[in-house]
């Protein structure tokens, strides 16, 4: 095993997985999905699909537990509402704060556990797929570059110079990644954005709008909303 | 909550645990203590005590399914035998790399842990007792002062700023935390730091040997020792 992708089953992470097998091989992909406690796993679903098409190995990862005590309005344990507004209205309101959707560290814990599983399969780099949008403004804190150089830094001085972080789209805008994965043939039509759990996705979270927007850049519609 | 303490019930930990209580007062700290698959729950146990000797909030976490893979030799699923050698000799033999005894970036996934907790429970600090006998010759590259700058970076920047690690033994040596502790009054009895799951420390494991050591830097007897 080469490279282990950190893989929800959204739109970039499908792309970033996408972007490793076109590079090393399916057979040499391990993918990481983890469930973190979301109010629905449509997510997880999405990502066993697109796993399948890929014919990569999958590992799934339950650290629910960990974010049991948190506020954040996509897990169950909240009563809080996912915000029904783009990013950018939500980022003026938290003025410089993490946003409500912000699961607190919730990719460096993904990263360590992903480092963790990869030096025990032998992987020497993790992709995952963190781009600029979801770091404007701090929204997401942990989706930076600066998160992302130093989290490098810690995985590769903490493994003993045995594994690195690759995070391709990290100055890249959500448009970029859908350019990018249309490129690369990813099957859109297997993934899953929506905070929601609905049928279909909502069309009017944070996430929603902001994957609508990106087809819509290509000029292009989503393939989850066509008929809509 | 103002800090959270990485705990195992070892002697490092349980001084740090010490340090922490020292400055925060008991109802401002807590201790979380992660399972990751070890071959015995000496330390767990040993945990739970030391956190009833200090009055402080414990929370268990098991972190075993990320290292399933792992053929590390503390952990369950390795047939390999707990090296009874000195870590000066591990580390020799080791030539620079991790020694076997080294958990696949176990420090980096706890500290993420920590960070994601910490932040659930308004802790602004994260304590944990790493120091600089175990990053020597890079056997715990997860121990090192640079790892530690890193992470605390990572977790700074991942976090909105809102947290940081804390490190007080990263350039100090298992004895300086053995002379740190008997200023706090740790109650090292409590304690366990072996290897092995017996009855009384096996005396020969590397932790032993180092714990040992330490106390008799200090003109000191370790306390589980005594008798034997």
């Amino acid at each position: 095993m080469k490279a282990l992708v950190l893989f929800s089953g959204g739109l970039d992470s499908s792309t970033c997985l996408g972007l490793a097998v076109d590079k090393y091989g399916a057979d040499n992909v391990l993918a990481l999905s983890v469930y973190y406690g979301q109010k629905h796993d449509k997510e997880i679903r999405a990502s066993e699909k697109v796993a399948a098409h890929y014919g990569v190995k999958q590992q799934t990862l339950d650290l629910a537990k960990i974010f049991e005590g948190s506020d954040c309005t996509l897990l169950k344990g909240s009563d809080g509402d996912i915000p029904k507004e783009s990013y950018a209205k939500q980022i003026e309101e938290s003025a410089g704060k993490p946003v409500s959707t912000y699961v607190p560290f919730r990719n460096g814990l993904f990263l360590a556990s992903a480092a963790s599983i990869a030096l025990s399969n032998g992987c020497d780099v993790i992709y995952y797929g963190a781009h600029s949008d979801d770091a404007a403004g701090n929204a997401y804190p942990d989706c930076s570059e600066n998160f992302n150089r130093a989290m490098n830094e810690a995985i590769y001085l903490g493994s003993g110079e045995q594994l690195r972080i690759e995070a391709p789209f990290v100055s890249l805008t959500k448009a970029d990644v859908v350019r990018k994965g249309v490129e690369l043939g990813v099957p859109f039509e297997l993934t899953w954005s929506c905070y929601e759990g609905g049928d279909k996705p909502c069309g009017i979270c944070g996430t929603c709008r902001d994957r609508i927007a990106a087809f819509e850049a290509n000029g292009l519609i989503d393939p989850l909303m066509k008929g809509e």
